[in-house]
Formats: C-alpha cells, structure tokens, sequence
C-alpha cells in the first residue's frame, strides 16, 4: 500500500485552469496519488480527460464516484471538488456524507442558501473540509498574520485591501470568462465572488479581524455583463477597525495585483501577491523593513511553509500546495483520531461561508444604494 | 526696474514649513522678487522672519500691507497667501479687492461659507486668483492628464486616489500638527481637509471627470483627537465613473504616498507623487510602459513643465514651482491685457470651492453613516 | 506499466538541499517517478533517505546501482546526479556508459581535466546528459533569449551579469557551506564554481554569444577562506561584445540576486531572478516595457514553459521543473529515436565545460593579476 | 549692500545644459546673486545670453571678466565655470589668481597636466576651489557616507559602482553630445571622463576609500567615435577593499542610472541615483532597511543638507544647490577668516585632480590591454 493519500478530483477536465493548479499542488510535496475522478460535464469528455491525465478510476459523475469510492477497500481518502461554483454544494455533500475528506475550490458555494446547508453538512460529517483560498497560504502571508497576532502592529486600525485584474476589461466569450460571468454557475457576484472573496478573506485572515457590515458600490461597466465587474466596498470590522476592498476585474494593466495593507496604532504592514516572498513591516517612528520568505527576520510561522533558500522564489503552486500539505497533516492526524499540529492553519467550511455572505452583502447593498449591510452569518 | 514680478508673502514665518516651500517655488525659475511680508500672527514675529529672510518691507498684519502695497509705485503685483486655513478667506479678499494677484495655498478656505465668498470675491476682482494644488504640477501628472483627455485610456470608468502619511499616528504637539488637528483653524476636515482635498483635486485633474457625489466613512483613531484623521470615501463621477479616495495621517511606513490610478476601456495608468518622474500606462492588452519626464514617450504637456534630462530627479519642489511659474505666465499676460498660453494650467477659486465641498460633503456623509452627498456647488 | 519515466538519484539525501530540489522539479509536470537511488555516502545514511523518501530500490553506491538498473527490465530511464562537484564525473561515467540518461546538476565536474573526459564519455554514449543550469529554463529568460536572437536588441555590444549573495559574509561551518568552501570537493573556484558558472552560463544562453577571454581578479576575504568568496570578471565574447560579470558570497543584503543586462545598438533588456515574472525591454529611443511570464507581449519561448495565467507568479522550482519537463520530451523522443521538438533547449555537457573552463580560467587569471585567460576549450 | 555673495558665471549661455542648472542651484537657497558673465564662446552670443538671463554685466571673454571684477568695489566674490571642459583651467587660473573663489563643473580639467597645473594654482591661491561633483550632495549619499565612516558596515569589502546611460547609443550631432565627443575639448576619456569621474568620485566619497590601481577595458561602440563610449574597470583600493565600476552611454533604457553599492564585513548598502531618497542598509543578518530622506532612521549628516519632510522628493537641483550652499557657508566663513562648520563637505580640487587621474590611468590600462594603472596622483 502507498504511503500517498488516495485523492480523488471533481470538475479539472482538460481546459480547466484551476484543476491543474490543484493537481500540481497536490504533487508538489508528494503527499497525494490522484486515482480517481470525475472530470467533466459529460461521461465523454471525463473519460478523455482521465485518460489524458492517466488517471486509472474515471467515473461519469460526482455521484456515482462518490458511491463507489467509499466502498473500495483503496478508495479515494479525500476529494478535490474544482468545478464552477454552483457545482460546488451537490459535489461536497456527496463525499462529506460518506466520509471522504473534501478540498473544495472557492467561493464554497454560489448561494448563501447553499453555503448554510453545507455548513450543516459538514458539522455532520466526521471529515474535514478544506477550502482552498490559497493566498492565505503564502509564507509571508502567514507572517503577517504572525506580526499582527504577536502585536507588533498593535491595535488594528485600518485594512486596505485590493485584488485588480483586467481580463475582463472588454467582453470575453473563451471559457473561462463564460461561467464567470453567468449568475447561475458563478453566483449572484461576479468580480465580488471571483476575486472579492478572496480579498475579504485574506483581510480578515490577517488582520484575525471579523466583518462586522459593509457599504457596497457594483458596476458592470461592459455592455451585457450580468454580474459585477468592478466592486468599491466599505468595511467596518467588529472592534473599530475600518477598511477599504477594491475588486475589479477592468483595470488595464493588473493581471492578479491582489494587494493587503494593514494598520496599528504601533506600525503597519504591506503585501502584494505578484511578490509574494517580500513582506514590508514598519514599526512606527522606525524605517521601513523588508522581510523575505526565509530570510533575516522571518518567524517560524512562514517558515514551516517554505521550501527552498531566500532569494529564490516560491511562487503560486507553492503557496497553494502549502493548503494541500497542511490539509494532508490533517488528514493523516484525523486517521489516527489526534489534532494536526497547532500551526496547521487552513480555511474551512466556516470561512467558505462568511464569503458568500460577504458575496451576498455586496450584492444588496450595492442594490440599495450603498446602505451598510450585516456580516454576521 | 526689475525684470522680475515683485510679490509679497502673508504668513510663512520662521517656523513655517509651507512658506519655505513657497518661497523656494518662487524662485527656482527666478520669475519673482520677494519685497514684501506679513509673516507672522504678530508684529514682533513678522519683523524677526522678515529680517531673518533679508525681506524689505515687514508689515504687521496683511491688511495694512495690501493697504501700502496697493498705493506703492512698485508696490507688489502678487502676493502668496500661506496661513492656516482659516485665515485664507480674509487675506485674499484684501487683496484680491485692490487688484494684487493672490497665490493662495489649499484647502481654499476653513469653511464652506467662506468658501463661496471668496469665489464672488474673485470674481469680481479683476485679479488672478492662482490656489497651489501643487501636486497637479508634476510633469508626469501633467502628462496623465493628456493621455486621459487625447482618449489614450478610452471611457473612463475607475478612479482610484489615495493619500496616507502617518505623522499623526499618535498624538502631537509640534506646530504643524497642532493647528491641522485644530478645527477652529484648519476647518471641519482633518486629513481629509489636509490631504483628502489634494487627493480629490487630483483625481478630477487626472481624470478630466467632475465629482457627482460620495459616501464618507472617517474617523478619528487617536483618542482626543476632534477632527478626522483617517477617511474612507466611495466617489460617484458624472458621466457614470465610479472611485475610491483614501486619504489617512495614521498608516504607519506612509510618508507622503499620494497616489493615482484611472482605468478606462482602453488602457489604464498609475503614479506616485513619491516617483513623480515616472508614469506608468498599459494600454489594454499590450505590455505596461514606463514613461519618464522628458525621456522617450513624455509629450510636450509633461516636458513644458520639466527642466533638466531624463533620469535626472525632479521633485516637489520643482513641481511647486511649476505652478508660481505658470502664475508668473498668466500675470505677465494680464499685465499687456491677454490670455497666457493655452498650456498653462493652474488650479482656480472654482477648483477651491469644489475641494471645500468635497470636504463639507464628507463630513456631512460620515455623520450620515455614509449616506451619498452631493458634491455640487 | 506506468507512463512515468522511471527516474533514479545519486546525492540528495536528507539534509541535502539541491536534491529535494531536483526531486520537487521531477514531479510538478508529473513526467518521473522516483524509483531508485544512491543518496548518501554511507550505505546506512542512503537507506535510511531512501526510506524516508519511500524510494522503493535503495543502493549503497551509484556504481552498484548504475549495474543493476541496467539490467532490470523495468530499470530506470534516467538518473539524476546532485552530489558535491567534485563525485559528478565518476557518477556519470557509469550510468552513460550503460545508456541512462544523465541529469547532472551543475557545475559539471570539480577539475578540467574531468569535465573533458566526460564529454568524451558523454560523445560516445547514445544516452542524453542535461545540466541543470536552471536558470536558463525560467519564462522571461527564454523570452531574454528570443529577443536577442530575434534581432530586437541589434548588434550586442555589452553584458552586465552578477550573482551577488551574503550567506559566506562570516566563516560558515553548516554543511551546505562546509563543501562549498572546500577546494578538494568543490573545485578550484569557490563563488566562481557555486555562482558564477550560473552567471556566466546565463550570459551566453541569453545573448547567444561565446566566451573568448577573460580578466579575474578574485578574493577571499573571510580569513582562512581557502576558495574566492568575491570574483571580479572581465569578459570578451567573440565578435567583439564585452562583460562584466561579478559573483559574490559577501555581499550583506543580497539572497540570490542573479540579474542580468544586455545592450545591443536598437535596445536593452534586464532581468532579475528574484522577479522572475517580469523581462524589461527598451527599444532604444522608446519608453520601457515590462514583459510579464505569459501576459501581453510574451511570446511563444517563454509561453511554452509557462503554467499559469500572468500575475500569478511561478519561481524557482518551476524553472528548475521546466528543465526536468524538456529533458523528458528528451527522453520519449529518444526512445522513439526522435530529436524531441526543436524549442527544447536544456544545457547540455558542452554548455558544462563551457562552465568549467570559465572557472579554471577565472582562477588562472587571479593568480596573474588579472590577466586575459582564453575561454577556448 | 545685499547679503547675497555676488557670483559670475563663465559659459553656460543660452542652450547649455549645465549652465541653467548652476543658475538654478544657486537660486534655490537664496545665498548667491548672478551678477557678472562671460557666457559664450563669442563676445555677441555672451552678450545674447547675458541679456535674456538679465545679468547686468556682461564680458567678452573670462580674462576680462576676472581683470574687471577684481577690481569693483562690489565686484564678484565667487564664479561658476561651466563651460566645455578643456576650458575649465585657463578659466579658472584667471579667477583664483585673483582671489575669487571658483566653483567649478567637473571633470577637473581635460588633461592630467592641466589638473596638476590647476592643483598648484588653487593651493598657491587664498581663495576657495569647489567642483561640482554634485552627486556627492545628495542626502542619502551623506547618509551613506555616515554609516561607512561610522563602522556601521565594518571594514568595507567590495565597491561596485555604475553609471549607464543611453543617449549616445547612436551617432549624434547635437550640441550637448558634439563637444562630449571631442576629444580636444573632452579630455582622452568619453564615458569614462563625462560620467565615469562622477562614478570614480562618488565611490571614494561613500566608501572613504583611496583607489590604488585599476584595470580598464573601454570601448567606442558607436563607429567613427573618438572617444570610449562604455568603460569596464576593476578596482583596488588601498587597504584591500575591491571594486568594479562599469560607465557607458550606450546601454538602451538607462537615463542617468548611477548606482552605488558597498558592502564591508558587517553590512551593505545601495543607492540610485535616479531614487535618491532613499537608502537601502542590510546590517548583516538582518532584514534589509529603507532609510529615507529626512524619515525615520535618517541622521544628521542627511538631514542637514534637507529641506522639506520625507515623503516630498528632493531631486538633482536640490542636490546640487547642497554645493551652492555649503559653498556659500564656506565662502562667508572664509571672509571672516573662518572654517566653515565641520559637516561642510564639498569636492576639491585634489578630488578633481583625482578624477583627471582615474580618466588618464583609465586611457593607458586600457590602451595597455587592461593592465593595472596606478592611481596615484
């Protein structure tokens, strides 16, 4: 028996980008075997798709995949679920509910009504749920988080946070873009749910903040876009902090600017995801230090997740295999019924739903004209 | 007779970081003399900065010196206002009223009110009234300005501004921050009055848009503190472009990060008040380019306004002196009854008052709880 | 049978950095698997790796292992070699002699004497040797590469490379250091062997020049030090280009800044290894540009080893996996008796002695004051 | 009597470059008034250009100017040479034999006879001699100076200093680039004379060092030039530190990129000349420190020459007004039979003499196949 998790994947078919984002994440610290999957909308399509990949188990659907599975004595231990969002629920309950530990693409679900439900089904399920909102992972990522937790910025006052693209500046019509920008497969937000989220969580992430309300101003500014494209957004956490999040997914010039700042009353810090393995720290009243992936002054909390000397790059993949490495700590723990470490730090089901609340809230707000919208979940 | 236009300054005594600054602007390009002064809150003040400045004529307060000034032979022709805010309104009228030129430093006035008079002031004055929104000086600013109005970016639809220090960061009581943190004196606005009206100015600058309405979240973070030291702003532009203005003395690792970023369909762009000699535009789909002051790419709007070669660092002062010496064009055209060159382009009393409102309407807004205020005037 | 080409590993034990490397590289494009190695130079310390490692064929030596795999049917395909310098020709010898590929890391051999007789053995062997100067395999380096052989920089006259670092700054006596500073393991050169080849083998890969003389003056100046820690380098290519090249383990503040500039009479370009997503290009006369891995202006080199969408930043592991990914499209032409497509360009044994030359030269250079050594080989 | 010193100027007519920045120099702190000169080559256009800058007395040629001058009651006290180089000792003589102090644009002189004539002169002279190696006043590069002299990078190591530019990537037959290339007006050095001399200077001025001996590879890229156009060259200092230094007016996309770097036993710096706020210092494992003008961390060496608060960029002008003024205390000091204040700091005409010295070894080393020169003067 291989020492690897038998892992199994849900949507990842041949044009999908993020399918082979996980699977490359999956093999980079060589913790999964990816052994079965259902890959595409039709039986067809999965099986080319499978063969392709050489993967040895191709099932037609989530469902029967999931059936199956959980009756092999080798069957898959856990599940990457990486179809479009509104796939994303009726996937995870399948497995959740047999057991089979989920890594599931964000926003959790492309409902709040979705995202409720699978709460409760997780709360149910012995397995865990892993949510792959992989920024969080990046070493300085966790760094930041760290410096702020240890008090080095002292009390948070302000969180600026951004994620600017521009692919969708003018109208698309390639696949990536179609269910995008189609409310019934993306949700009700579009740059909002797509990048928004992502921001909203790293925010909180970091600053170890909680959404208290929002004020929301959605544009879709291309002729015929359903769902947002631009977001300005208003943040007020619990405690007093306030913040800005800019989403867009029209600003000419960004590819995946994703951009947090965080302010105290001691000092303040700032990270960009384009240069992921430099982090700037300010003690007030101090110069301006940069704090590099394994380098001169990074904590522990970064370096357990890094991999190779400063200087040389860790990139995306890396950052998002630190999820799949952190979730794989926690599965074999889980088969022995003990805790991952304490450090093991992903987000989950909980997390997944607060995004689509933040989602949800972006959405009505902006309907009522910017009025402050509840977070609370 | 001198060649060179014979100015007075009210305000700016010894101390005074603004008045330097001025008096520097002036003469770089050595288009002004300084002859005349009323420097101080008092008249033994005003005479030792006078001496101290090798300035002829020391006056006690600023209405006797426009009084003298007025009837003299050679007396000033211009005069720079560099006071708190509060006083602006009055001393411009002394002069404005008597036909002496007035260089007024931002915000315009303390208050609405004083505001609107003054523009009737200068209306009916006969005089030019030049305010110092310096940042819009900068060649590269200028040059943003151009690609935006010769359609390089398209319809625009993005405005993103912002302007953090954080010398406020705690508590002070040094001379600059006590009367900025003043009400009284600097007007209802703390950072927004302070720098959130740069940052505004700007935008509209940059953008060629007028402001429509915003929503205002500030805050003041330091306890005691009665005016806000930290905004976040939503802006609605006319034509249907959307913003976001931050403006904050409290982010520490923030010097003077006055920054700017306008996205249309066709192409974005981005600068930083910190690298004024660069300017960075995309147009959509093609790689970022990197135009500097005076190098290859920078159009006559930039290079009118820029002094030495590529490469070469010009600066906030230069840039400041941008504006006395575009004054200087536009007084010397009044003086043989014409127009300045077409390419001359300085901020006006109408470009005051709409930065006082935009002021009013923030504060308005965030005692509001964020509500959309006009910004009509 | 599985569609993975069987993969084994000389070096890279548990502590060894530069062997969890090649192993990381090997899976990312899923194209090896791990199957055998030699790993340490104890028979104990290699099977306890190799258990750790759950390499299922565990040697005590790469001799015995080179035997056996030859002769198993299932044996491996090819072999990665990542011990000290100076086991590289020994290790390569058995396996080439016996038709397993070689994948080696750099630099080739610790002696001239040895590089030159493994490029005989490499001559006479059907099998394939790749130098893992990986460098050369990042996105934006083979974009570098294409505009120059593409005539967009005219006629090169000037390179600039340097290879700065600071981790020798004091006496070092951690393993990574210790053989590194040793001249009986590492080689004659010290930062010349460990950096400077990558520099030198960089500036010909991307300006397509050849070496032809060159000037060193080295150091070492931590005391005691037995190898240079400092190298300044004069280059002359063939046809009348010249260079700069500095290599450096005490420079305070650099990691891994490898960066080059090349200069030709229509334009210049730059890149940075510690940005390695972004290419500057200047046509003289115009503004710069920013080229970014797989955004607008990237082309067919850089596209084709790139995996994600732009703004998403791929490192180090992934340059380094794009030359374990072009050595197997290698490998399965090879077995077909094909040359693999023609955009596969992998370093290869002559690009090695290529390294150890410059090495060999730099030293005897030093050792007359700098005097011009021919890079011929 | 004013309290301005009352300065002439030799060169600098209407479309000189250098010319209009001394003018501006020493406008921007107010301690000298233009008075006298001797602008151009021809008594009509010295008479042109004297007029459109309203300088009352105008001369036809320096030898008048310094006769009629010394002799004026309020005559000059001071003068600026800034004409084509092999101009500047002839001028000069004439002033300082006279008692009026010099400053004067570098390089010293275009020959190293001229130099050491000029060294004699000045020391024969009671009258100060200033060169205006105006990159030595910048802020940062005090800052940078300080920490060296201070032991705050311990014994220094390695210099590497760079000066590219790209204006002359092409033949070019405009003023600024005709005279430049001349060797008869020039001096025998191009690059090396015109911006490698600055390089030369600046790195002995940061790192406190005394070069010993270089070896010097320079070329003329551009066909039919004269003289070099890109110069490498190794460096030794005495006491055993190393260093590179690379000038060049043919590499594509550089403006004025002079850049320092230094690195001793205990930490490193770097400067760009084209961001010269700020400083970056790493103290040997520690993270790397941004030190700004003026900002936290800055001292007094850097602050003494500053004018306004960090954040507000202080560009070239102001940079070199830092020699105006410190020139100006020096001046009145020296009339008060003084010294200036200890932290006056202004390149003299041994540094000039030094300078000459590197552009001459620089011709022979590299007319002798990059031999080593000495560099004693």
């Amino acid at each position: 028996m291989t020492h690897r998790i038998q892992l199994g994947m849900v949507g990842g078919g041949k044009d999908a980008f993020i399918g082979a984002v996980h699977r490359i994440a999956a093999r980079i610290d060589d913790r999964y075997e990816l052994v079965a999957g259902a890959l595409s909308s039709t039986p067809q399509k999965s099986q080319e798709s499978g063969q392709a990949l050489h993967i040895p188990r191709i099932y037609d659907d989530f469902k029967s995949m999931a059936i199956r599975e959980a009756r092999l004595k080798n069957g898959i231990e856990a599940v990457s679920i990486v179809t479009p969002n509104h796939v994303h629920f009726a996937a995870a309950r399948e497995f959740l509910k047999r057991g089979i530990h989920v890594i599931c693409d964000k926003p959790l679900t492309s409902t709040l009504a979705d995202a409720k439900k699978l709460l409760k089904v997780a709360q149910q399920s012995d397995a865990l749920f892993i949510l792959t909102h992989n920024y969080t992972a990046y070493p300085m990522v966790r760094e930041a988080r760290d410096l702020v937790a240890t008090g080095a910025l002292g009390n948070i006052r302000v969180v600026q946070v951004e994620y600017p693209q521009d692919w969708l500046t003018e109208a698309q019509d390639f696949k990536q873009a179609e269910w995008r920008t189609d409310p019934a497969r993306s949700g009700a937000g579009g740059s909002t749910g797509d990048i928004g989220t992502h921001a909203y969580n790293l925010a909180c992430f970091v600053s170890g903040l909680e959404g208290d309300s929002l004020a929301a101003d959605l544009q879709a500014f291309v002729p015929g876009r359903e769902v947002d494209d631009n977001g300005h957004i208003l943040l007020r956490f619990k405690g007093g902090a306030r913040g800005m999040l800019w989403c867009s997914q029209v600003a000419p010039g960004n590819e995946n600017a994703l951009r947090i700042r965080v302010y105290g009353d001691k000092g303040g810090l700032e990270w960009e995801q384009e240069s992921p393995n430099a982090l700037w720290f300010t003690p007030f009243g101090e110069p301006k230090r940069l704090i590099t992936r394994n380098g001169a002054g990074a904590g522990e909390a970064a370096n357990r997740v890094s991999r190779i000397p400063p200087g040389h790059p860790e990139g995306y993949l890396e950052g998002f295999a630190n999820l799949y490495t952190e979730a794989a700590d926690a599965i074999e723990a889980h088969r022995n019924g003990q805790k991952p470490d304490a450090a093991v730090t992903y987000p989950t089901v909980e997390d997944g739903l607060k995004g689509v609340k933040f989602v949800a809230a972006c959405v009505e707000s902006s309907r009522r004209n910017a009025a402050w919208v509840s977070l609370s979940v």
